[in-house]
Parts: structure tokens; C-alpha cells; sequence
């Protein structure tokens, strides 16, 4: 059973947008135990989606299409797929019925070309869409299943949820898929592999091991293809095991989850709150742990202390430690940990100051340069890094070795 | 002159990552005139890897790949490249000697996975990269350019400004492509649609109008392709200019620019200082407008005021206004607005406090209920939304919404 997801749209294409849509789709199908073979993304072009249609066909039995179901002009996904299947558009009553509920709940006037909406292939199963004017369309032919979603990213994320992989489910025989992944930091690829080398040679053919570094981070992804989940569960659990035992201390979690959601569950169980004391990475970090549902029973929050007169205003940084050795340095961001833990009054407060970059940098203090400070129940660690990137991968590179250090101060409390 | 991006890595394909290189490299060549005609996601497979290759070959001229360059074993580009191009690897003392120097200054110990990083088909130009081990590629076969790269985005984008365009402007005569974007807010794309219908419908046949929504934001991109740089950029400008005049007061600001960018861009010429109290969006507006170069200019902090006792602590928020109106109600976005710009010095805060979701609804309230508020020099104004999405949804169309609101106050208040 393979997948290809087709991603139409112009502005993939020139850059503008980032095609966010394939990857989650293609976690889904995958959690669902449907392989994705190829992921296209194409322009808004007749000839173009034709043939990419013709050519996802030959190599998949599920074709997932997103995109150019808009009302307007340049947007001609419906249109080709009728093409395609040889079908002609009829007026759907119920769809429409729903565009014009939900344009007046909006208070918006109801154009021909809101109706023109409701225009579906007739071959196709309507997929209502709750969260817009769009219909997803569900396409059986030709021995392969078809599926047209509007690209608007929370109106997908409805449809594949609610209308897609229930009918999935339901329509194909699936064999087993189980990922399960390691999350290490603090240890290269090249060295971790040499490490972990007799296990990875003793993987049997149906089991894949993959490295996915990023940012200091290498996530080892061990996948089983077989047909029981049960037995193939097992069995890379017991490789997972192996693994871990050989690089204990560069393991962050046993599991998919993001460095931020480990470090806040671990924190969790000890009941244990956090505070942050953010300069340079100016809220990524704090941004980072707050997309997590439920991150406020650990996380009471903290100061975007920018500018320095803030640091001494939210954190009680010293104007003389300000002074003397400036906001990026080891004394700054001791103060502002201490300052952010005993201010609001938390057991851990991590506070990071550096130069992310372009400008900003001097001879003794780089752009890239950024100090770490953890303040614990009894102590307080830091750490400096200078790092080699652009501003975004800097700010990225600090907020992660910050969650780095904050669990290994977290880790050493509670051993 | 026609392009395909392939990336290569099963990571994509089950939706571990999410391929931002193919939007980074899309928009630089685009600025170069280079017209993307696909993107192609697959795994690390050689059968798959061959097909795709040859595939692009047919479409396009340019052949970009990223990906599968790591030293580990799933990692088999180069050695797939080689069967492709009918050639063998060569040990390139150059990389090596790079390679090395890394490793060395990094206090890595150099093993021999590190030195097979300097072996390279020997049909291509080595182009090197000075961020990481694996050497980028440059290949003319059959009338084709092919470029491979490492999926380390830094690593890639590196290369891209370095070393590939300078080589693709000097090897192709490119014909000229001119994009002009409009950012327009709070007019829905259907209405947007029919306002500027006669525009649209003048436009000669290669400048092409986009609708790009996202979250409350529509963008308008005009494209022009031809000949002369110079006439199609006045062309677009003139078409520009013609539909900002249908909808002047929906229009952020003319050009490619986000949105949070182009109100920091605002207040800059004012000379205005902001700050920010953020509660559901918990940092993610404050990182929005830190990820831009500059933005200290106008931004001061802010608090991430997660918790009841640090919007009161923080703030200034009082006690009785949590107790009697609750965190999410206009009395405590005023209290907190109000708070952030008297405490932390600035001309203007922004405040949002709201329920992201999943939890924490009520009746009353319901999940995706966000009050903003904006404090001016002399005001303050404040608007209630329901969001319907889920939580990240949420938070991004509450920043979204608080920039607009912020802009609105600082145009009335300067007009």
C-alpha cells in the first residue's frame, strides 16, 4: 500500500509558503501504517497536474492531492480533476447549503463564486468540510483511491482526520509499520554510529535504522515492515534497548516526542515549575514550550528581557554586573536565572544572552556567542557556546542547548 | 530555463521533518529569474533515486538535490549518483584535508565514516562547504546541470549563496521573472476576489495574480514573466498600484514582507518603542518580531505572563480584576496592556490573553476565546475573537490579529 501526496499551489513553487501540509499528512498516514512513496508538489498548471496524476498512479495506490480548491481564478485543481476522470461538475446541494450557512455566521455577503464551491466532479464523494467553503472529494478509479483536500493547512488537518483516514481504514488491508525513535543530544553522528555499530549490524533486513540530526540533536529512528505490529513492536523495542544501553548519557527520551515536551514531562513528575529568562532568543524558547498543551502545569512563564534596562527591571540584574561584563556573559545570566527563579517563584529558571546575529559581534564576543544559565534549587550551572549559524539557527542552537542543560541540572537533582 | 528540486530522506516521507529547503532554495532561484517547474520529495531508496533523477531529467534543465550526503549507511546518494552518471567515486584531497581541520578544531576524533565524507563522484566539481563535512556537487551531463547538497539547512543554504548561484548565473542566459506581493488583512479572499475583479481581468497573459491566505491574511502576488526586467517591473508596479487603490484600507504594506516585519518597519520611521504581554500566545508574538535582524530598534520585551500570579506581578494586573473577570476578559487585557507599556517604558503593548485549547473551555468562554489589547500613548483599544482552529492555529491567528490591531492604533494615532 503506497501513497504519493500531490501538493498544488504556485506559491510552493516560488518559495513564499513552506509546504507544511505533506509532512503531517504523511506522519498521519504513516502512524496509520500507510507508507508514503513520494511526496510532488506542483504548480498551479492543467498540464502539469495531469500528468503528475498519471505518474502518481503508476507508482501508488492512494493518491492524496492538496491544494487549488480556492474560489478564485487561479485555482484549477477541480476543474483538472474532472479532466482527468472524464467526469463533469455538478452542484452539490448540501455542500452548498453549508457555504451559505457559513458565510452568513460570518456576516459575509454570498457570491456566485462562493456557490461555484459547491461545484464537485460527479464521481466523487463529498467530504464536508467544517472548518471552510471547500469540500474534500474522495475518487475511486481505476483500482486506485483518490482525494482532493483544500490546502489550507486546519481545514486538511479536519478533513484527514475526521473524513479520510476513518474511509482509509475502512477501504484497504493495511500491513504494519512501527517507528520508534531515540532522541540523543551531546554526541556527534559520525561518533554515534561508530558507537552503535554492532547492533545496527545485527538489525534484521526488515528493520531500518535512520540518523536525523538537527541542531545538536540526532534523533535515531529504528522502522519495522512486516505484518504483525504485535511481534514487530517488540522487536525494536528490544534494538531500542540495545541501542540505549551502549550511549546512555547522550539519551534525551525513548520516544517521538520534541527535546521540550521530555524535558516538561520529566518535570512534570517531580512536580516541579519553570521559569524562563529570555534575551537573545527572544521568546523562541518559552514559544516553544507553550505550543504544548497542558505546558502550564509546569511553565509559569517569564521576561523577554530584550533591552537591559528590562533585565534589571523583570530579572534584578545588577546595573554595575550590566556595566562591568555586559548583557552576554557568565555574571548576566547568573543573575538572570536567579533573578527569574526567585521572582516568580520557581524551582528551575534558565536564562540565555548572546549575540544571535548578523550584527552585534566583537572581536572578544562573536556574533554566535550566547552564555546559558540554569538556576536549580541549590545551584546554579552555565554554559557558553559560540555558535556558527545565521540568527534563526543561532536563536534555534541556544533554546535547544538550554533544554540540554536544564535537564541535566534536573537530572543531576533528582539521581 | 526550468528547475526540479529533489529531496531525498525517508525522515520526509514520514513526516518527521518538515522540508523547508525546498521553499529556501525555491525563492532564492526564483529571485534569480529561475523558475521552479516541481518539487520532488523521495526516500533514501537507489531504484526510487534513479527513477526520480531521471524523471527531472525530461522536465527540467536544472537538477537540484538535497539530502542522503551524512556519513552513516542510509545514506546513499553519492554512491546513487555514481551508478546515474556511469561514473566512480574519488577520494578528493581538498574535502579531506577540510574535513579534518573540522573534525580536529571541533575535538572530534577523525574516523574513517569522516574521511569517506571527502570521496566524490569523479565527474563533478567539488563545491565546498565550509559548515559541515559533506562537500556539495556540481554536474553537466547530457545537456543538464544536476547540483547535490546536504540536507543540513544551513549547511545547504551555505552552498546555495556561495557557491551555486554564482556558478548558475554564469552558466545559463536566464530570461527575467518579477514577483510583486500586496499584503492585504481583514478582507476575506472571496470579497477580495470581486473588488478587484477589474483588475484582474486586464491583466495581459504572462502577468499571472495569486491569492496566498493564511490566518486572517491574504496575500496578493503578481508574476510577470518576459524579457526586460526593467518594463516588467514597471508593469507589475503600475497593476499593483491599481489594486491597492480598490482596497487601500486593507492593505498592510506593499511588498514582500511578513507582517510582523512590516509594523516593526512602521514604528521604526516613527521612532516608537514596543512591548509585549503575551498569556496564551506564551512568547510566539515575541519571537515573530525577535527572528527579524534589527528588531531592538523598536522592541523593548515583554512578559510572558503564563501564570495569574505573574500577569499581577509582571503587570500590575490587580487581583480583584482576575477574581471578578477572570485571565481572559477585557479587563485584564487593559490592566495588562496598560501594565507593559508604563512598566516596561514603551510607546505602545500589545496584550493577549486567551484560551489556546485544547482544554480549559467553558460555556462562557469557549476554547479559542482570545481578548487582545493594544495601549497607545493616549488609548486603548481592545476586540474579542473566537478562534475556531486548533491550539497552534489559535496562537498564531492571535499574534496575527494583535499585529493588525497595532498597526490600526499606530496609523489612526500618526495619520
Amino acid at each position: 500500500m503506497l501513497t504519493e501526496i500531490i501538493t498544488i499551489g504556485d506559491e510552493i513553487l516560488i518559495g513564499q509558503i513552506v509546504d507544511t501540509n505533506s509532512a503531517w499528512i504523511a506522519q498521519k498516514l504513516n502512524d496509520n501504517g500507510i507508507r508514503v512513496k513520494q511526496i510532488t508538489s506542483i504548480s498551479d498548471d492543467r498540464n502539469h497536474i495531469l500528468e503528475a496524476l498519471a505518474a502518481a498512479a503508476k507508482r501508488a495506490d492512494l493518491i492524496i492531492i492538496t491544494g487549488g480548491l480556492g474560489p478564485t481564478k487561479d485555482d484549477i485543481t477541480k476543474k483538472t480533476l474532472c479532466e482527468y476522470f472524464g467526469a463533469r461538475l455538478r452542484r452539490d446541494s448540501s455542500v452548498l447549503e453549508h457555504v451559505r450557512k457559513l458565510l452568513s455566521s460570518h456576516n459575509r455577503p454570498i457570491l456566485e463564486i462562493n456557490e461555484q464551491q459547491a461545484d464537485v466532479p460527479e464521481n466523487c464523494t463529498v467530504l464536508q468540510n467544517k472548518n471552510g467553503t471547500a469540500p474534500g472529494m474522495w475518487f475511486e478509479h481505476g483500482g486506485k483511491v483518490y482525494v482532493s483536500m483544500p490546502g489550507v493547512p486546519f481545514e486538511m488537518m479536519y478533513l484527514v482526520d475526521e473524513e479520510v483516514l476513518p474511509r482509509l481504514k475502512n477501504y484497504f488491508s493495511l500491513s504494519a509499520i512501527v517507528h520508534h525513535t531515540i532522541l540523543t543530544a551531546g554526541i556527534g553522528e559520525s561518533f554515534l554510529a561508530e558507537t552503535i555499530a554492532p547492533v545496527e549490524s545485527a538489525l534484521p533486513p526488515y528493520i531500518k535504522l535512520a540518523y536525523l540530526p538537527k541542531l545538536g540533536q540526532v534523533r535515531l529512528r529504528l522502522s519495522a515492515y512486516g505484518e504483525d505490529e504485535g511481534t514487530l513492536q517488540e522487536e525494536v523495542e528490544y534494538y531500542a534497548g540495545q541501542i540505549i544501553s551502549l550511549i546512555p548519557e547522550f539519551v534525551i527520551v525513548a520516544g517521538d516526542k520534541p527535546l521540550e515536551k521530555a524535558v516538561l514531562d520529566y518535570m512534570k513528575t517531580l512536580g516541579l515549575k519553570l521559569a524562563l529568562a529570555e534575551s537573545c532568543t527572544g521568546g523562541y524558547l518559552s514559544h516553544l514550550i507553550t505550543q504544548h498543551a497542558g505546558s502550564s502545569e509546569v511553565f509559569l512563564g517569564g521576561a523577554v528581557s530584550y533591552s537591559n534596562d528590562l533585565k534589571t527591571q523583570m530579572l534584578g540584574v545588577s546595573e554595575e554586573t550590566l556595566a562591568s561584563y555586559g548583557a552576554v556573559s557568565e555574571e548576566t545570566v547568573i543573575e538572570m536565572a536567579v533573578g527569574a527563579r526567585n521572582n516568580f517563584h520557581a524551582d528551575y529558571a534558565v536564562s540565555i544572552s548572546g549575540i544571535a546575529g548578523p550584527g552585534g559581534g566583537t572581536p572578544d564576543k562573536p556574533t554566535g556567542t550566547v552564555w546559558i544559565g540554569v538556576a536549580g534549587k541549590n545551584r546554579v550551572i552555565t554554559r557558553k557556546f559560540v555558535f556558527p549559524g545565521r540568527r534563526t539557527q543561532n536563536i534555534e542552537r541556544a533554546a535547544v542547548n538550554a533544554l540540554v542543560l536544564l535537564l541535566k541540572l534536573v537530572r543531576e537533582d533528582h539521581a
